[in-house]
């Protein structure tokens, strides 16, 4: 951010908090456009239109002078954002009638990231506007000449801070009860926390004095495998800290499917549920003690799951996603209380669950296409996401098809031996030297205690470079001295006992699930590009999601043939998207409603009914392909050879 | 109705089950509108839009033929309503499309003769658009290629259907996920129950089969002395039953300022609300019982009350109504669960009170003007509410003043020895003849057993003409053999006893109770006139609104100087509107808004802290008035004589 010929200056808008560095000379009006905070403009800077007023709080500026500021106005610091230059380190104040509702634009977390991987600069950005937002206001205390009733007075006084879309207010009717004595003891200052359901706008809570900035929210990415939670601060749109577990649904079932037919079998559809409540709930009491946020102050819980999982957490008929004809109870769940479902945030904080395309093609699903943006680019990316299920997005901002094939939870290290989520001790990065000595990176450098999806990756691309298996995923030759037998069998050792650490090693069977989980998802993008007849070369870009771990060889995945052979640079390895959009959902209802916008353009194809399944699912399970000629970098000198540089962080 | 040159055809609606008669040769339509039945015609009959479509089901008619119908329809017996005449007694159905939401109108209960005694007739009528509405539909069970979610199959059916105003629809948690259950035993033909809430359309309940007829709602009148509540039925508009009691609160003070004292001293809100409550649940489930009618099929239920009595239902702070500045907690109160309050109707069935004007100006009265629409003339009304607490409102469609006075409960019978309410046996008419007689008549022709507020006005009268009473109110000369002694002083005996039967009496305290309530009223009145320069010709109409019985002797409230002395033609006894308004909103969302309206749109002028007002009340407890040029019927010959045939039935 430095530029070395001036001085660098660093600015902070206030109410936002966001921060920004821009060199000594920049407009207020630069500063604000790239901290992306909205300012009003409509004379685009020439200084005439007077649009764009914001309060300089402390720091060295100059100014044009201008009549479009009255003397009140220039006594309290006010200026206009385009006529004044930065001289140093500023604070500086966005009246509310930019920075409300319809205002500060939303840095649509990694979306911009996104965007400029597709090489296309005009997607949309999302207005910040929480699912539940905090207001603080100074109401006047009513006397005999304004005698208005204290709920009217507060409904009044919020319409006219949030000036849009908050034509009709609801109140619970506790709320309204609880009313009068909080407004009394607050003398009438009190903060109002407003939560946006279906077609409603409601008061959730009134809190006493200013509370406003005390507002927390969870973005939950319900794996089948590995649930997911984020804490978000709702004002910094800043991502507190994370935490992962494991589904223990996975008790029920490996896949969503046993665990419907557990359900059926047991009538234990209640137990499902409470099971991955209890999940979400500790992550969420995880995050919240160690960052000493009370439950009270996280006021909503946005999830983004397949539909089986959607269901599982509500509790809603799963039975007939198994069966035909594959539907789901519902699909555009408005936002419930939170405490309904069992969740123990806020006691009428909201709950929501991203929408679904299909019995298949869940609200992660969505997650991903709203993270990557992939909805809106003129150009055709395909968008993989590999978690239990393999699932898989074709299209651009005209048309977009999905498709889903069980790819298993190979990936996420399930049904692996020593497979394992991405966290302390997992091996993430392996590769064979030409010597045959086998190199790794753990997770926090700690010593290797299993391997997680990047890890898996690399060891079937690598054993298929150095031959230790061959096309089918085979082990080669008996005699092969790099092998040895296991108790599950042969395997092959990637990292020896070591006193009190146990072997990791790959058997036969982790591979061809492996193997199995690529041809998956392959098939299905295979299909989904013949039927809509989108070559390799149309591709503009390709998203590859999932929870690999932080850092994925992008090239490997090509090396094993789970995604097409295009351009290097096209392949984005965009990490968890499911969490990263429903972030984007609990910060901002512009995503909201593109999330249901997307869910419902999207088309659904079953391709476990496509008469080309089965057969591109056989070919595909050859490594890369039965058919070279789709894989011409395999049969080239460049392929195969590591390029640890390709790889990319995560979305976080 | 009957047109002596042709024959008289009835017809009736369906669904509606509207009826009128109309001449042999009118149209469909003509007879259509004459019902208020709405039907859809653009071209004004002219039998080319085509948008009148109606089905006939039995009776003669003619009909032009039309290339505006598909053979399907003529098979149908569908005919344009503007191109066929009536032959014969008739039913025809109105199609859907007509008759959903933003079709039917609703006569107005009333409303339709108050605008004929105010001499207006182009006052607004009411879309039938009830709070809580019932729709029967069938879906289509999902399949392969329709594999909508059940949530969302339901969603669109029900927008569809409505057409109107449910472009968002919330369903509850609980209902979500009983969904799919109901769905399939009910072979998805299912009645959905939708409540309208603030901002918010939601689906409140889902039955198997078709029970879009049975639909019930319950209008109160939630009096300060009486509470009345009517059954209604939501498919038919009709009033199947009514029922009365006593508000239990009178335990606790005779008025609410004494009620909320009570409250404050003891900490005794919650029992306040809790004897309130049970007040209507009793209403409610003698209803329900008498009338073999489930309560979870009473879906909503509209209470109109003063601020206070409000309050104390919804167990919202009433503390500050009787301090300055005199603030309610809330005026605008937002539909909710009555279940929330303790109103037992179905689980999730809505309550709604009427909005209040201020502390001192309630839902009851903004019920009255909506329903006598003295909001919608062009000449001044006045309307007068005489319950517990005398309310007036002064004005036309372009303003309206409002005021109360703390008449007390005398002429609901309270505060008076043998004063009882309009019930069995209730002495509603009494007259003295010229040769001392007293005569009277009861509620059912039953053996007196009190006084209800009708027959305390003639007492009044009565006693002021035969002289037993001066200007005063003061018994005459203590020699006048018609007053006895009782045991609470001098009394005037109207009813001697007769073996179990103890007699009834007034004594002097309760003709100064009286006395005092209606110069309580009359004062009010008399400031707001003032006040707006109104005088007594201005009067357009004068709506005499209370529970003071089925009939009223008008006259007599003019005789006391209750009434300003205007054309006795004028004054129109409306019975209670409280209930009226009530029902008209719980029968349409229409009248609900304009309930809103009409308390937005109310000036409150305190009197209490009006320069004039003591003197007012002062002057006016004299019979009629110590200013007789006020009350000059009362020196002109006419004055006083009785003419029973002025009164008019109440408004049910």
């Amino acid at each position: 951010m430095k530029d070395r010929d001036k001085k660098s200056c660093h600015i902070r808008f206030e109410p936002s908090g966001l921060k920004v560095a821009v060199p000594e000379g920049a407009t207020v009006l630069d500063a604000a456009r790239k901290a992306e905070v909205y300012i009003g403009s409509i004379c685009g800077g020439d200084g005439y239109c007077g649009k764009c007023k914001v309060a300089i709080n402390d720091g060295q500026f100059r100014t044009k002078t201008t009549t479009l500021l009255t003397q009140q106005e220039v006594r309290e610091n006010v200026v206009l954002a385009c006529q004044t230059t930065i001289l140093s380190d500023m604070t500086i104040t966005i009246p509310k009638s930019h920075t409300l509702e319809t205002s500060q634009i939303l840095t649509g977390i990694d979306a911009s990231r996104f965007r400029d991987l597709a090489g296309e600069s005009d997607a949309k950005a999302f207005t910040y506007s929480p699912l539940v937002q905090k207001v603080y206001l100074e109401l006047k205390a009513p006397t005999v000449e304004d005698h208005t009733a204290d709920h009217e007075r507060l409904n009044v006084a919020i319409q006219n801070h949030m000036s849009t879309d908050v034509s009709v207010l609801q109140m619970g009717y506790r709320i309204m009860q609880e009313l009068p004595k909080i407004l009394k003891e607050a003398d009438y200052k009190v903060t109002a926390t407003i939560g946006f359901r279906a077609g409603a706008v409601e008061i959730v809570q009134i809190e006493p004095g200013d509370k406003s900035k005390i507002n927390y929210g969870v973005a939950v990415d319900l794996g089948t495998t590995t649930v997911v939670a984020q804490l978000e601060d709702l004002n910094s749109f800043e991502t507190i800290d994370t935490e992962a577990t494991y589904n223990s649904q996975i008790n029920f079932g490996e896949d969503y499917i046993r665990r419907i037919m557990y359900g059926e079998q047991n009538d234990a559809f209640d137990e499902l549920q409470q099971s991955i409540v209890k999940d979400v709930n500790d992550l969420i009491v995880t995050l919240a003690e160690r960052n000493q946020i009370s439950l009270k102050d996280i006021t909503a819980v946005i999830c983004a799951g397949n539909t089986a999982m959607t269901h599982f957490l509500l509790n809603l008929d799963s039975t007939r996603i198994r069966r035909e004809p594959y539907v789901a109870s519902a699909s555009f769940i408005p936002p419930i209380r939170a405490a309904e479902a069992g969740i123990q945030i806020n006691n009428r904080g909201l709950l929501y669950c991203l929408p679904s395309v299909a019995a298949y093609v869940g609200g992660d699903i969505v997650a991903g296409v709203l993270a990557t943006q992939a909805n809106s680019y003129e150009g055709v990316s395909l968008f993989v996401d590999i978690g239990t299920n393999g699932e898989v997005v074709l299209g651009n901002r005209d048309w977009m098809m999905c498709a889903s094939s069980s790819a298993g939870p190979a990936f996420e290290g399930g049904g692996v031996k020593n497979g394992m989520r991405a966290s302390n001790g997992a091996i993430e990065k392996l590769w064979i030297t030409d010597d045959g000595e086998i190199k790794y990176k753990t997770v926090g450098n700690a010593h290797p205690i299993g391997i997680c999806g990047s890890g898996l990756l690399d060891t079937i691309a690598e054993l298929f470079k150095a031959e230790v298996i061959d096309r089918t995923g085979k082990f080669q030759v008996a005699n092969d001295k790099r092998l040895t037998e296991g108790n599950e069998g042969i395997e092959f050792v990637l990292v020896k006992s070591e006193g009190e650490h146990k072997e990791i090693a790959i058997t036969q069977a982790d591979i061809d699930n492996l193997i199995r989980s690529k041809a998956g998802v392959f098939a299905c993008i295979k299909v989904l590009m013949d039927m809509t007849q989108i070559t390799v070369g149309d591709l503009n870009a390709v998203f590859l999601a999932g929870g690999f771990g932080n850092y994925l060889n992008i090239e490997q995945a090509v090396t094993v043939g789970m995604l097409p052979d295009v351009d290097m640079e096209k392949i984005h390895f965009v990490g968890n998207t499911s969490i990263a959009g429903a972030k984007m959902v609990l910060l901002s209802r512009g995503a909201q409603a593109e999330a249901k916008e997307i869910a419902t353009s999207m088309t659904y194809s079953d391709l476990m009914t496509h008469p080309d399944y089965m057969d591109e699912f056989i070919k595909a399970k050859f490594l890369p392909h039965t058919d070279m000629s789709l894989f011409p970098s395999a049969t080239s000198s460049e392929f195969g050879v590591r390029s640890s540089e390709t790889t990319r962080p995560s979305g976080d």
